[in-house]
């Protein structure tokens, strides 16, 4: 019987799981984790009912140490009791896993795992928020990927209760908390029929109850401790086998064979790898790569970490392995090997077969792990003496012991159309490619996957869709390195990313822009268009935002954007998916009127009759950029900050970061960082302006700065620089200064302005770079200040200090910006 | 040049060291950490300078999280700044090591490490708290008695600012931070001598400064996060090299020799342990006894865990040892092996050299560590196939893993005298015996040794003091199990506890009781009179209760057994010792005037004068007890309550806990704990109570409770059971009945009482026993209640349920006695 098929992510697919076993789920946000307990939430809040017919009992505490407490006595009050979390927060629950475990309750904690904060903090995925709490007592069982967790995260539940060891149940934070996939669902009917109920029951009598009271919790000397705590070893010792027989449960439920560990890979391989979370699945393609090419390699995937059975551990290991490599997801300092890696080193001393053991890092704060990657570690393995104690993924030119980085391959299963689009955050396009995917999942037989890579900046960042379509499963736990379609929502890109990056030979690229075929040349970079040429790229412009305006659509580009994709990468039929997206239209937006329906519709039609696919002329192999001459600029900002915002940060080597050991950064860097990311930016109306400096002081981004000129410093102005008197000073003159291309286009300034008619008002940032020259000239008009971001304002109406400033700040060379916008604001 | 010498603990030396180099404590108090935040608050209250000549700075936080970011925020202000904490104290600090590692701060804990609670809490030490820490990015240091805390605490402090990695200091929960050892001092000059001012100074200068902003803690993406930890690596590079280095310095400043791993033992040694904390005393003391018979054994003990260099580790062990031993004193529930264990295999791993590695746990929980279980250990070794992942010091039925254990073994350096002192919590004998040690300590150029030995109970418990005095200086890091001379300070112990066990033959025993050498057969168990005659043991017994009577020292006994120790003992001569003590009465009870100090000095010289030499017969060893029959209880009160209660409870097996796992402990036990330990016991006077039974209701052990008889059950009472007409209550009896066997003589009871002439007065325990028939006859008068510590109050004046509830309980069986009282109160 062909089982249900849904397109989620991991955090569904583990909140899914574990509704169906909870009474009571004790929650505290904390990212990536988060959607878990909110999915919980809004379930129960929609009265949705686990496999005992009842409504999970939410508690949202104030910490997640409180969380922990939560779980804990929930427990002994015997209800079946969840939580969710990852990083910091897994920590502060470490005192109470303690006791949860000490005390043998069934709890499970799924952890989306993540960073733990040390000279940086990171939201992205590894494994050191779980390695902090092997020490626990808590059982630790690790999935690789979306189908995984909702496989595995039932055999967490069900062997906590059958043997009464509590479980954190663990996945890659983002790359499989957030990764969407199209996976086969386990229902509830099948969950409740796999649960021991005896030992349910068993858990449920021995609750604390007032009615017949008992003592637990003893505070006890050294004469009877350790004999105490001796006396629960069959609990860990038995553990191994409950968990493997709930894993031939599944197996048998889903004809997906699951053990503790799992071996892939040849039977007689030489060279294998033992590794644990999302990397495995990279893992098994290169395995299956090598393989092909007649290499004899293999992969052990860890997914009970503990308890750790060396017996079930040896038990898959081929006997013809020589060499292992042990890769490791997190990083300890001070150990002088990670966590897994001292585990399979000392489980294979004193035994008669003794295969060369060697062991590293990668991944580490939520690195991609690609294939590139692996292949560098298998070909580490056949070295007579393999690198040990290596990262991998990374160039470290100051420890000296990265591994070079294998071939760029394309491993992803054969038959795979992978598209990547970039986007700006808010701008639809996450939202758009979240509504394709599940028409491509939901709707075909094709099996999906999208991971959506955005930064920290969130709103204004910028948002790289990754979108993989195939008749196939897809693994690929990595971002796509290969590219069959690539599009670009935002014309600016083109100048500071590297957009192209990827493409196949003969792949697709098309780029919203406004500019015509007779214009294109003059515009793009010349290293994007040797790209093209030198690689067979069709080329496709659409002028998204005219059209949007057009039609009345304002900004909203991602409809046009995603018919145009539908009709480029040709997935689907187009007939199937132009009817697919305007049902989903109609359903997202039914509710707002047939009108906005309407546009939308046009919107998807014009999106595909507007496509332009642009001649390339065989002279953009040749292209080359006119020399630029840079402005001198810091170190840090060349070397790490242009990078970093290139989207080219995984290429800085480890000795980028010397003297920032300790975590510090510069300041001052935003003004290194015009990003002209905004649609429609502000334009000061003099004329309106009642000179109330409101909007410079909501700006988030301190894009709009009132300043004061006196004579002199007017006459020096050039034409074009407006002004007004400036109320209550005599003989100065008030200006608002923009700086365009700081702004984020938020509005705020706008929607402030107090003055009858608006004195700033929101245009398309085009008609606005006029001023952007006025504000150089702005900031310029002192002689004594550093050429960017700082400013002087004399005769202001502010305090003294600030009119001192410039000097200083260009005199001792420390972060000016910063003080002046402090001294300001 | 001779250092100066002083008598004091582990935490003392511990506070002494560490108030050198702060600036800043943040602290928060949890046993047995407590006394270091304490001295320091002590010091910095009265004055005292740190090197830098300035009084520490202390903080005391809401909780140990608190004082965590407290530490955090404080050091990254540039304050050198230390906390001091233990068990789950030290957990809530987690999340804070890894930004404190991270950021390269120099902060220092100094943990006495304990116990993290499971299925039990327990205030004791073993290292389960510093192992969860091991992956924070914190250099772990490790001391293995009092005098290396003092050598080794200021190596953490150093190296943390040189290294620019914090230190976690630790030593063992008591057993070394509670142990009174006479040892070298530090000075603040030299300590100060060997700062790297150089590198205070660059600490000092990158704090976050208003006056020169910098950006800390970003949060990165993935592109640079990994690039960045590594960046730190050649901190912890460095780290071993500078600590080796500050240890040279301490080995070149007291002559004590000091690496990161110190190898003891012979330099052929075929068979060594590896281990860390206090246990390695006990393990050099077997060396040397094994060694001396001809052995060939050593011992690695761990001082710097974390970094774990395995260059230096490898380079102090002998290459002719052909099997290792570690021991781990943590049990890490899941982890196939400890993590000590876990290292030294994956550090010999793909070595040349591959000697056969075993290891195990002992000293969980705090048990004590001692020359039988290290000997065990080591002649586990001499097997062929030595039992691997074994436990040591407990009996293990279950599991079947713990070595048997070695020999009886006296290793404790020739020439010391080893003085143990059975005591009740509270009554001074601690206080008596630390004033004694110090006497010795510093006033002669005698070593000496002090362990205080009490439960959880405090006062009202059995304290147990053992001292050790002797020209070497003493390891032996464990209770006393060959002792010279045992004293007994209360006369109910002879039959509630193995007050002989092991006084050496010949050794002197000396009791406190009221009894004459005419009485004195027929009082001593059987047991006791067979031990004392076949061990030759110099018997000897004084009335000190009645003599502090007679002076008019009420029930203070401690200075009339303390001089008749020091006369017994004869450890230092009598003249001294009398003068050292008059002058410590004269120093602490000054001030109380002179009557006072005259009584003590009356007690000094009485104590010596009173002493009784009992001569011992022949037919002693012959005696036998009367068969007694004693009354059917539970198995557990049997199994388990009454060994635990005979401070015999390190002999229980570990089956004794079988389904007593998740921490589940039965109620109503201290039904069966009927100590009898207060000297004096209120008694009621009838005439005098006004029936406002508030001594019922502040009474903290129930063992006052007012009772109601009706006309049948007064006349069915026997003779003495006297009454008085209740108030209020027409044709009833009330009588307040006391349960003296369950009175810890606080008195309570009689201070609380409003009555004009008390109606309850505390009365010596033995004039009170006749009530203690009476009580039981109380207890009798329903037919319904189980027969012990269950009673009916009819028609009482309390709610109509306590009526109820006699019958009640002798039918569902259910700890009646707890539910009584919580009805009641």
């Amino acid at each position: 019987m062909a089982r249900k098929m849904k397109t989620m992510d991991g955090n569904t697919a583990a909140a899914h799981v574990s509704y169906a076993f909870t009474d009571v789920a004790a929650i505290f946000p904390i990212t990536p984790s988060s959607n878990m307990a909110e999915l919980a939430d809004e379930w129960a809040a929609q009265g949705r009912k686990n496999i005992f017919g009842q409504r999970v009992e939410i508690v949202e505490m104030q910490s997640e140490g409180g969380a922990a407490g939560a779980v804990h006595g929930s427990l002994q009050a015997g209800a079946l009791t969840t939580t969710y979390t990852a990083s910091q927060g897994l920590l502060l629950m470490i005192p109470n896993m303690y006791k949860i475990a000490g005390e043998l309750l069934p709890g499970v904690f799924h952890v989306s795992a993540r960073v733990v904060g040390a000279n940086a903090i990171s939201i992205f995925g590894d494994h050191s928020d779980v390695m902090a709490t092997r020490q626990t007592g808590f059982a630790l069982l690790a999935e690789s990927s979306v189908q995984q967790v909702m496989d595995l995260a039932a055999v967490a539940h069900l062997s906590a209760i059958k043997g009464k060891v509590p479980f954190l149940n663990f996945f890659d934070g983002f790359r499989t908390s957030h990764e969407i996939q199209k996976i086969e669902v386990l229902e509830y009917e099948e969950l409740a029929e796999l649960l021991d109920w005896q030992a349910l029951d068993e858990f449920r009598r021995s609750s604390l109850n007032p009615d017949h009271p008992t003592l637990r919790g003893t505070v006890q000397n050294s004469d009877i401790h350790f004999q105490q705590r001796e006396v629960s070893n069959r609990y860990y010792q038995n553990l191994p086998e409950i968990v493997e027989g709930y894993m031939a449960q599944i197996t048998k439920l889903t004809g997906r064979e699951y053990h503790l560990f799992n071996y892939y890979g040849a039977p007689d391989a030489d060279r294998m790898i033992i590794a644990m979370g999302s990397m495995c699945e990279a893992i098994e393609e290169v395995v299956d790569y090598l393989n092909a090419k007649g290499e004899k390699v293999g992969l052990l995937t860890v997914h009970l970490y503990r308890p750790f059975s060396i017996e079930h551990f040896m038990k898959y290991i081929p006997r013809t392995v020589e060499k292992i490599a042990v890769l490791d997801r997190t990083k300890e300092m001070g150990a002088f090997a990670e966590p897994l890696y001292l585990d399979v080193k000392a489980a294979f001393y004193g035994k008669e077969w003794v295969p060369q053991i060697v062991g590293g890092r990668c991944g580490v704060g939520g690195k991609d792990v690609i294939p590139s990657h692996i292949q560098g570690v298998f070909e580490n393995l056949k070295a007579a003496s393999p690198k040990d104690h290596f990262t991998v993924g990374i160039i470290d030119d100051v420890n000296h012991i990265s591994l070079p980085l294998g071939q760029d391959i394309d491993t992803t299963v054969p038959g795979t159309t992978a598209c990547k689009f970039w986007g700006l955050g808010s701008d639809g396009t996450v939202g758009a490619n979240k509504s394709a995917i599940k028409i491509i999942g939901d709707h075909t037989d094709m099996y999906a996957q999208a991971y959506f890579a955005y930064d920290s900046k969130k709103s204004g960042g910028v948002t790289i869709s990754h979108l993989r379509f195939g008749k196939q499963p897809i693994k690929s736990p990595y971002l796509i390195n290969k590219a069959d379609f690539i599009a670009c929502h935002n014309q600016s890109y083109i100048y500071n990313y590297p957009v192209l990056d990827g493409l196949k030979k003969g792949g697709s690229f098309l780029l919203n822009c406004s500019w015509s075929q007779a214009e294109i040349a003059s515009k793009l970079p010349a290293a994007m268009k040797r790209y093209i040429k030198e690689n067979d790229i069709e080329f496709y412009t659409i002028d998204a935002v005219g059209i949007a305006e057009e039609i009345g659509l304002g900004g909203r580009i991602n409809m046009i954007m995603q018919s145009a994709f539908f009709k480029i990468a040709d997935i689907i039929p187009l007939h199937d998916a132009m009817r697919f997206l305007k049902e989903a239209v109609a359903k997202s937006y039914g509710n707002k009127g047939e009108k906005v329906v309407a546009m939308n519709h046009a919107a998807i039609d014009k999106g595909i009759h507007s496509i332009v696919k642009i001649h390339v002329p065989a002279d953009w192999k040749d292209a080359l950029d006119e020399a630029v001459q840079r402005k001198e600029i810091p170190d840090f900002i060349k070397q790490v900050l242009v990078p970093m915002n290139r989207q080219e940060g995984d290429q800085l080597p480890v000795s980028a970061f010397l003297d920032m050991e300790n975590g510090t950064f510069p300041l001052g860097t935003s003004a290194y960082e015009k990003r002209g990311i905004a649609i429609h930016v502000p334009e000061w109306v003099a004329d309106n302006c009642i000179q109330c400096n409101q909007c410079s002081y909501v700006c988030p981004h301190a894009v709009i700065r009132p300043l004061l000129l006196n004579e002199e410093e007017f006459s020096a102005a050039p034409e074009g620089f407006c002004t007004k008197a400036a109320v209550g000073l005599k003989d100065l003159h008030f200006r608002l200064a923009v700086s365009p291309y700081d702004c984020t286009g938020c509005g705020n300034c706008a929607q402030i302005c107090p003055a009858k008619k608006k004195a700033l008002q929101m245009k398309p940032l085009a008609t606005q770079l006029g001023q952007a020259s006025l504000w150089e000239y702005a900031m310029m008009i002192s002689p004594k200040v550093t050429p960017i971001n700082v400013f002087t304002v004399k005769g202001s109406q502010f305090e003294q200090p600030l009119l001192e400033f410039s000097g200083a700040c260009a005199g001792c060379g420390e972060t000016p910006y910063a003080k002046l916008v402090s001294a300001l604001w």
